[in-house]
């Protein structure tokens, strides 16, 4: 609880609110609604676990959506800032705090009974539970520095870690599916909570920011104590091995930014690497038992490890042993879009999507290893790519990023 | 049950998976996998409730997945045939009713442990519960008559009912997401098990017919008893209205084809016309309550019937009073597909679906006074557009569309 922040929050949000419809467009809201205070969603997010009324709260140390469990469905948003100044930043950062904190406690951003003006929240979500919905708040690298341009005087606080991805073997980015100055991840066990949330985000947004790209996803492939693992669509057991919830030690030590690689406002926040990976669905449906199980490692069907297992299988390479002991903490979704005109099969993948204490250190060698020698990589390609420092988590007043900009 | 069916089924698919991968492909299945009887599937559709197990029996007098309940996950195929015989299209049906039978049985559609072969079951449904799964399959007017060819000698059993729509006012059709030979409409609880189905028809299919386009959706709007109604994308609630699984008078008046329009094959079938609509949520969501109501005729929040309800209301026009007392069984759902570059908002709309037990009396003169004249239209395109005839159901040995090619 600091007072004087949420003194602040409030004269900040009474501020924006007052530029009113002109100034932000069809997302403006209302002071009345800001005001109000989600109160009961003020909790510590530490526990990793939600509650039984599916409410995962969003106030917390750190920011909801990295440690906590997935659920099954996935929103993602990567966005391009269109104001120029640093109070158009704050004001969106002031907007999307306050949404995310109302939806994520199950409540809607604001009125629907509007008369002649158009609804706050629009709507599709009302009567459904909250659904463990997360939202959590990214900054890509070109927001503190886009070719060379400090366009909000943040460059000089650029974390280091926020570093450029180099190009990987294989790679064939498609840059309108990579990069964004900011990202939203939204997770909920209903999709249409989960599209509700990115929904009205980017209606709030409107004109400050913009979406550049979005892509929806299911299933979950790790960050789940669950029995059995879930299966990627390529059919084998996904997640094992990853960083589990309750395992403090391993966020301290692999996922959670601190000095001295990162600047004291990331303290808390963890680096996102996304990475949309498309498989080749019928090659790998073309190919045989043993070579799927050689090139994973384990076995189709009960996920053990083989007696004899290929060095350049996905096991082996993938491996915190063959890494300097790194590991990353994985929070992938499958994704389907329409069919692939090249092949007739379907074009499915997975968003990868991975947290980390430094990507130098972790996602980097770590794929700069599988790109070169894995076996999987024959199946897939990546085709977007994107780095987002998240900052910590904050308290009821405070606004997602503050410790950066307040 | 037909035991003479039933050996002719056998002997038909043992023939075809004597063939060997050769001649169909990484779809080919082995004749013990399809010899096996899906057995405890067997069960009348009628009762339009899935049992406990969440098993929805595949076998009956009805396809499954038109009166039985909507679960909430779709993913819908539309096929062309590449074969060119009548025995490619046969086999192809054998196939994917053994494949569908299985899989709504909650069984894998053939062996994982295949050795140096490809799996038959590709495996991402494993351990996953039954979830309601359905599959319907329906025939384009193309695979009666394509540009006036008689492909398979089938134009004398093409139903009158199937035909082609007209131009809709206001219709922006694009032919790659339109038409189609064959349709498979997947739905289940579990969108993994949605995907599952769909993937390996496809591979099942390969190579006598393949995807000519894909779409995944989610929340259905509408066919359901349960309360409250779904809410649609634009926010207010779907599927008032509409006819009931119980309501075996209006199924009979409305959904279920029947002589003297259509001929004896497809009696028991219904006719499935699928419309992809794009919302333009930009415009929606910069529209006043107010304007929203009065565009639908009914309360947002409560769904209540406004007590002035305007004559171009879409409560009004899609009224049966308006129609001559017709009905059609919808079967939506929603989808969303990125980024739209031309707004900046998500690409979003609906894939609907309906159910009738003729076109030309049903759908097309409802939608040609909607699209005259419909407040709903304004913020409505239809995108895509395929009319389907879907045959009854079969008894186990027997396969889907047994009634006109067997």
């Amino acid at each position: 609880m600091q007072p004087t922040r949420r003194v602040f929050l409030r004269s900040g949000l009474a501020g924006a609110s007052a530029i009113g419809a002109g100034a932000i467009g069809a997302g403006a809201i209302g002071a009345s609604a800001l005001l109000a205070d989600p109160g009961s969603a003020v909790a510590a997010v530490e526990s990793g676990e939600s509650g039984p009324t599916g409410i995962v709260p969003f106030y917390g140390a750190h920011q909801a959506g990295i440690a906590t469990p997935a659920p099954n469905y996935l929103q993602f948003g990567s966005f391009n800032v269109i104001g120029d100044t640093i109070a158009d930043l704050r004001r969106l950062l002031l907007i999307w705090t306050d949404a995310a904190a109302r939806m994520s406690a199950g409540q809607q951003i604001g009125p629907v009974r509007t008369g002649s003006k158009p609804p706050v929240d629009t709507g599709e979500a009302i009567g459904l539970a909250p659904s463990d919905l997360t939202v959590t708040f990214g900054f890509g690298a070109t927001l503190f520095s886009d070719n060379g341009v400090d366009r909000f005087g943040l460059a000089k606080h650029k974390p280091a870690p926020l570093a450029d991805l180099p190009a990987f073997l294989g790679d064939a980015l498609q840059p309108v599916i990579s990069g964004g100055d900011l990202c939203v991840q939204v997770c909920a066990n209903d999709p249409q909570v989960a599209f509700h949330a990115m929904h009205d985000l980017i209606k709030q947004a409107s004109p400050l920011a913009t979406p550049k790209w979005l892509l929806a996803g299911f299933g979950r492939t790790g960050n789940t104590t669950k029995e059995p693992l879930p299966r990627n669509l390529m059919g084998f057991q996904d997640g094992t091995a990853n960083i589990m919830a309750q395992d403090t030690g391993a966020f301290k030590q692999f996922v959670w930014a601190g000095e001295p690689a990162s600047p004291a406002w990331m303290r808390g926040g963890s680096y996102l690497v996304a990475r949309r990976i498309q498989i080749a669905l019928e090659l790998w449906d073309a190919t045989g038992l043993d070579g799927q199980q050689q090139t994973i490692g384990r076995e189709k069907l009960s996920g053990a490890v083989l007696p004899v297992v290929p060095p350049t299988s996905h096991l082996v390479l993938s491996s915190p042993s063959r890494n300097n002991g790194q590991r990353i903490l994985r929070r992938g979704y499958s994704f389907v879009d329409g069919v692939d005109p090249a092949t007739g099969f379907p074009a499915v993948g997975v968003l990868f999507l991975c947290y980390q204490k430094d990507p130098r250190k972790q996602f980097i060698p770590i794929q700069r290893r599988l790109a070169g020698a894995d076996a999987l990589s024959e199946y897939l390609t990546h085709i977007g790519s994107a780095v987002f420092a998240c900052p910590p988590g904050v308290t009821s007043g405070q606004f997602i990023g503050e410790q950066l900009i307040g």
